[in-house]
């Protein structure tokens, strides 16, 4: 599969690593054509590795990750172009998190959320919600953690949720770890996770954790 | 120990009739003194059951539960009055939960919560926020979900924390499924939760789950 990855941030590039290793070709986007993090990452990750602007990644791939920060991401998606995203899977792994005065914030919230904004500003691209409530580390090795702790998914395309969900697969997520929230509105709850995931990393000390949903039925 | 109760909901009918079988003696405020959720609660409850304005509940008790809606908090415990809550520890479990137009909504959020507020408007009590995360039927009985899952508590005073996580253990959860937050600000965090714990009930269709923290190290 052809995939975009938009941000070259530390979750672009460990995504778009282990796309290339599971033997995708993937082109990683950015603002600007010669960006440093993304030759350096694309030199190192291999033949099916390649870097562009946000338009040339999208234009020349089937999927679509956002993984720019949340509050930057509708910006480069719009930088990307919307006849670049048309029919295709956006897969949004963002959270709304800026430092202010040194405190976490989180913008959208509560009444909207990152995903939303994108299935708004894009209404023929089908966007899913995933990822978002893990460590990048966490997202493409999921056996870093020990236990059947679990990922959401959501969106309001059945078939591009089924996507998102055999690439989970891929990354070591299996289907019965994989929490289908329904629509894109669920957006908002995944993205309220981060504080208490901020919390529990200054309380734990890493990132190398996750949830487990316990149910008695 | 003499406990006060706020609030005649299931969360504060279930608290108190569990506190009474510990063998406690509480206290079920509420606006009136002639409520009749109350009333019948302390009829079925036992000898160790009586009922009482807000105010009469926290004069004659040590410790008071506020399992007020969220958004109802400040003014029940402002009827309480700041002279009863004075140096005593204050258990929040609420959340600030309202439905608008049939959706749910959460307020305050993000920049600020219910444990932060009561802890600022009563700087001498003693405000220790857990149980939020959960139905109140795992609140008194978290055997009924199977799994080593947790609650959290936050606040400000160690001593008050040490109490809760001592009623904690008389309600089934053993402190190595307490997580400390640290001071009253985690209330946001835990807060924050619900939305994500209100899609999770409805798409299992039920409230008898909870989530267990999985991590490397």
């Amino acid at each position: 599969m052809r995939y975009a990855v938009l941000g070259t941030g530390e979750v672009g590039r460990t995504l778009g690593g282990e796309l290339v290793r599971l033997g995708h070709s993937v082109v990683l986007g950015s603002r600007t054509k010669d960006n440093p993090a993304a030759l350096e990452w694309a030199r190192q990750a291999g033949a099916r590795a390649s870097t562009g602007t946000f338009a040339e990644a999208a234009a020349a791939s089937e999927v679509i990750v956002n993984a720019v920060a949340g509050r930057a991401s509708l910006k480069a998606l719009q930088a990307a172009g919307a006849a670049h995203l048309d029919g295709k899977v956006v897969l949004d792994v963002s959270n709304p998190l800026a430092f202010e005065d040194g405190e976490a914030r989180l913008s959208p919230v509560e009444s909207d959320s990152v995903g939303e904004q994108i299935q708004r500003a894009f209404p023929r691209a089908r966007v899913v919600k995933s990822l978002n409530t893990v460590n990048c580390q966490v997202m493409v090795d999921p056996a870093r953690v020990p236990g059947g702790h679990q990922v959401f998914v959501c969106g309001d395309d059945e078939d591009a949720k089924g996507r998102v969900t055999e690439l989970l697969g891929e990354f070591g997520w299996p289907a019965d770890r994989v929490i289908d929230l329904g629509g894109i509105r669920a957006a908002r709850s995944v993205e309220m996770w981060l504080p208490l995931w901020l919390d529990l990393m200054r309380r734990f000390g890493h990132a190398d954790f996750n949830l487990e949903l316990r149910r008695a039925r």
